[in-house]
């Protein structure tokens, strides 16, 4: 199994303090030693850093810990591989093109047949099966809007579906993003937050870190993060329950 | 314009004495300013470094230059904008999957018309020329053979064709890989060398910084470099002539 951290914001937002406190469990605070990767996400575009080595010691990642990158939207995956061997093309989180926005996604879990579903228009480059997961809904993603939707609802409504699908075929907590909303199904562990004002102080579990995000923020700051445990002790975590689907925008989760 | 940097080896080799002569000229020894990216590529996959920032100032480049990635293929790309604003979306390399295969791109020059060429599979997600016309290159392989060609040569004289009807649009200075070859374009400006034993030492032009490839190689390396302008000034670089196209694999060029 693996851990994920995702994050969704109305402004620019640094992700450093979830950060660090997710990147201990790559092989400090947990087991998820076999790499990791981040996608960050300004306007349109989308970049990413990948490291097959543990994230507790990985340089990338302290890179990515001391130099601010202020995102409105975070994927973020460290790996304790199952399915796949440890190598680049098989670490989190995948990424495609559609309708000429950036998609990117990381899983945690296994699905079984998973490898059975037929592809069309996107193929995996590694082995894993996420990534086939992920391949699988963009192509169908794509079968049913060969353009873009009008309306994001029917868009959110096909994910959510999707989601509910690949959940049936084993465990599929899932962080998804096209740009413009975080996706995020929980098969069995997620929990997200919503920080807005008035802000207080945050404190890490896998580290000794206190924010207080008064100082960071200004009012109109909206900052959502999800992870699949709460990465703070003294804030209130919503669990997400088994089989569920949520989607932000503008850091605000949306009605599907 | 922009500068281009592409490496093709045998082995996975360091590219960080080339890198760090070509990033002097983002913003210190050259005036390409504008953002600066590098594709990675190890056995399949491909891992990516984008930053909007000039490359002689910026964390990343300084990260990349520190810290060793061994690499078989490589893809580097300092931009100084002329289509396109500065941001990420429009920062190379781009990249896209074809056939489960990784694909890389960059590019310097400007392509008139180049947008009225229409796109199918493939969308940009920026604004730029460059990603437009990797769009619709790839469209166009895709197209002519929707499942991977069992020739090697077939794919190498598509692409070399592709590459000449572009330069016929305007300045086509390209370095694209599908993670086996690295695919190189001359419109204007495009210089390599073949490095072999017996090694020798070489020296930066746009840095004081000398390495002596005898100690850092064993009898059997063959490493490819090629980049705009030569980047050392004790060594036969190999111009290329206007309009010619080149293709390594395991760092030697390839009959067409």
């Amino acid at each position: 199994m693996c851990e994920l951290l995702g994050m969704n914001c109305n402004v620019p937002t640094d992700i450093r303090f979830s950060f660090s406190g997710l990147i201990q469990r790559g092989g400090r605070t947990g087991p998820h030693r076999d790499g990791w990767g981040i996608a960050f996400y300004g306007k349109r575009g989308c970049r990413t850093f990948h490291d097959p080595e543990p994230s507790c010691d990985s340089e990338i990642a302290k890179l990515v810990g001391r130099h601010q990158v202020k995102s409105l939207n975070v994927i973020c995956h460290i790996r304790k591989a199952t399915h796949g061997k440890i190598c680049l093309e098989n670490t989190h989180p995948f990424t495609r093109e559609l309708w000429g926005r950036a998609w990117a996604f990381a899983h945690n879990g296994k699905l079984k047949g998973i490898k059975k579903r037929r592809l069309r228009f996107y193929k995996p480059i590694g082995t894993t099966d996420s990534e086939h997961a992920f391949c699988w809904m963009l192509d169908q993603v794509r079968q049913r809007f060969p353009e873009p939707p009008k309306s994001d609802r029917a868009l959110r409504r096909t994910i959510i579906e999707l989601s509910a699908e690949l959940d049936e075929s084993g465990t599929f907590n899932m962080l998804l993003s096209d740009s413009r909303h975080l996706y995020c199904h929980c098969s069995t562990h997620l929990a997200w937050l919503t920080r807005r004002a008035p802000f207080g102080p945050a404190s890490l579990i896998d580290k000794e870190m206190t924010v207080d995000f008064a100082k960071e923020t200004t009012a109109r700051d909206v900052v959502t993060v999800i992870a699949t445990k709460p990465l703070t002790h003294d804030e209130s975590w919503q669990v997400m329950e088994r089989g569920s689907s949520v989607i932000f925008r503008d850091g605000e989760p949306v009605p599907v």
